[in-house]
C-alpha cells in the first residue's frame, strides 16, 4: 500500500502525546483540551481518511494472520470511553475486531489470579482486540479503595509489564490510550445524563463516589502511566475534551502501529491460471 | 421510539422467505437471486435507513439488558457471509455485537460435545452474536464428508432444536440466514478470486472439492432447514446473489425481531433533580 499518510502536510506528532518509557508522569503537564490550530472540520476529513486506511490495514492484519493488536483503553467516569469505541472502532470489520469490557470481575474471575480473564480475552492471530477497561483496573480501582493491600498492587505493575512484554514478544502490538479529561469537563458530562432524561439510564449514583476521589485516581493513573510506558506496549495520554482530535489522535497512533508490523499479503501457494473450476 | 418501519410503503414481506416450522424444504422452491420490482437505489436507501434503526434498536437492547440476541450465518463457500457481517452487522456497535467465527474444531475443542464452543459463544444479556458458521456445521460438513457415523449426526437435529429452545426460554431470540446460491453463482466468485491477484489469498484448493459436492451439500441444508426453522429459532431462506437485497432482507428481519422483543429503557431508581453534582 502507499504510504498515503506519509506524505500529508501536518500529520499529527503522535509522540508528543506518547509518555516516555521509564519517566514520571504529572497529569497536570498533559492537555486534557486539544488547543492547537487545527480546526474541527479538517480533523473530521483527516479522520475519515485514516479510517479507510484503517480499513485497509485490518484486512492485511488479516491476511497476514502472524500478528495481533491489542488496544487498552481507559479514562475517569465519562471520560468518552464508549464514544471512542463507536467512532474510531467502529468503522472496523466486526469480524477481526472484539471489544471486551471488564466490569468489576465475577466470582469466577475472583477465583483466579487478575490477569487470568485478561489473558483469555487477547486478540488472536491476525486480529484486533479492543479492551474497555483492563488489567489497569487493578492498580486504579482497586488500589483507590483498598480492595488489596499496598504490597500486593505495588507488585502488579512489573506483572503487567512482564504480560505485556510477553504478548509483544509473541507478536501481538500492545497500545494503550488513557483518555485524559479536566474534574470540570466530567461534571459536564455527568450532568448531561441527569439532564436528558433519555440518557437517565447511564448515570449511577455510585459514579459521584468516585468522582470525590478524583485526586486519588489521578495519582494511581500517573503511576499506572509512569511504571508502564514502555516501548512494546507504550501509553498514549489523549486530550479529550475534544472528541473530533481524541479520534484524529487514536486513529493516527493506530495506522502507525498497524503500519509497523511490516504485514504481508501471503503469496499464493499455487498459479491462479492453473486452476479450472468445473 | 415512533415505529418508523411499520408505516413505510412497502415493507419487505419477511416471511415469504422463512422456512415454516416442521414442513420439509426443497431449495429449488427458493430464489438464490431476487427479481422482484426493487431496484438497487431504492433498495439502499430503505437499507440506510434500516440500519439507523438498528443502531437505536441495539442501544436500548444494551439499556433494556434482559434480553440477547444470536444470530446465525449459513451458506456454501463464497455464499457472502463474510460481506455480510461488514454490510449489515459492521454499521453496530462493536462494544455490543460480537462475532464468533467456526472453523475446524481445535483438539480441544474436539475433545468437548459439539456443541460446547457454541454455547460458550452465546450472547451476553444486552448483546448480539453473530455466528459465522456455526452448530450447524455439524450436520452439514460432518455429514456430508462422513466425519460421524449416520446415526451420529441424524440425532444432532433434536439436540441443536433443544439447545436453541434453552437460549429462547432464558431470554435469547435466535435468528438463522442460510445465504442462497447457485452453482454458477459460486463458480462467479470463486474466479474472482483467481482473477484479482490481491484476492487469490482467499481462494483455498480445497474450496473444489466442497463445490465437487454441490448437491450433497444442498441436500444435507434441506433437511437442517426443515428440520431445525421453529417459531423460536426460525430459519430465513435469503436470495443472495443481489447482495443489496440480501442486506436489504437480513436488515428487515432484525429490526422486526428486535422489535419483537418488548425491550425498554429502565426507569431511573432516583430523581435525576436531587442529584448534585459537586
Amino acid at each position: 500500500m502507499p504510504p498515503e499518510e506519509h506524505t500529508e502536510a501536518k500529520p499529527i506528532k503522535t509522540d508528543d502525546y506518547r509518555v516516555t518509557p521509564g519517566k514520571a508522569v504529572d497529569l497536570k503537564d498533559f492537555a486534557t483540551r486539544y488547543e492547537g490550530d487545527m480546526d474541527r472540520d479538517e480533523a473530521e476529513a483527516r479522520f475519515e481518511g485514516l479510517v479507510r486506511r484503517l480499513q485497509r490495514l485490518q484486512e492485511l492484519l488479516y491476511a497476514d494472520g502472524s500478528r495481533a493488536v491489542l488496544v487498552v483503553l481507559q479514562a475517569m467516569d465519562a471520560g468518552g470511553k464508549d464514544s471512542t469505541i463507536r467512532k474510531v472502532f467502529g468503522p472496523l470489520n466486526p469480524q477481526g475486531c472484539r471489544v471486551t469490557g471488564f466490569k468489576r470481575p465475577s466470582t469466577l474471575e475472583l477465583s483466579h489470579d487478575y490477569l487470568w480473564r485478561i489473558h483469555a480475552a487477547a486478540p488472536r492471530k491476525g486480529s484486533i482486540a479492543v479492551f474497555n477497561r483492563s488489567h489497569y483496573e487493578d492498580v486504579l480501582v482497586v488500589r483507590v479503595k483498598g480492595i488489596v493491600e499496598k504490597d500486593v498492587w505495588k507488585r502488579r505493575y512489573d506483572h503487567i509489564n512482564d504480560f505485556e512484554r510477553l504478548l509483544a514478544d509473541e507478536g501481538t502490538a500492545v497500545v494503550k490510550f488513557f483518555l485524559h479529561i479536566s474534574k470540570d469537563y466530567q461534571k459536564q458530562r455527568l450532568q448531561r445524563r441527569l439532564d436528558i432524561p433519555e440518557k437517565n439510564w447511564k448515570f449511577e449514583v455510585g459514579d459521584l463516589a468516585e468522582r470525590a476521589r478524583w485526586a486519588d485516581y489521578q495519582r494511581a493513573f500517573e503511576d499506572a502511566l509512569g511504571r508502564c510506558s514502555t516501548d512494546h506496549a507504550p501509553w498514549y495520554v489523549v486530550p479529550a475534551e475534544r472528541r473530533w482530535f481524541r479520534n484524529l489522535l487514536i486513529a493516527s497512533v493506530m495506522v502507525r502501529t498497524l503500519e509497523s508490523l511490516g504485514l504481508r499479503y501471503p503469496r499464493a501457494d499455487f498459479d491462479p491460471s492453473d486452476i479450472r473450476i468445473d
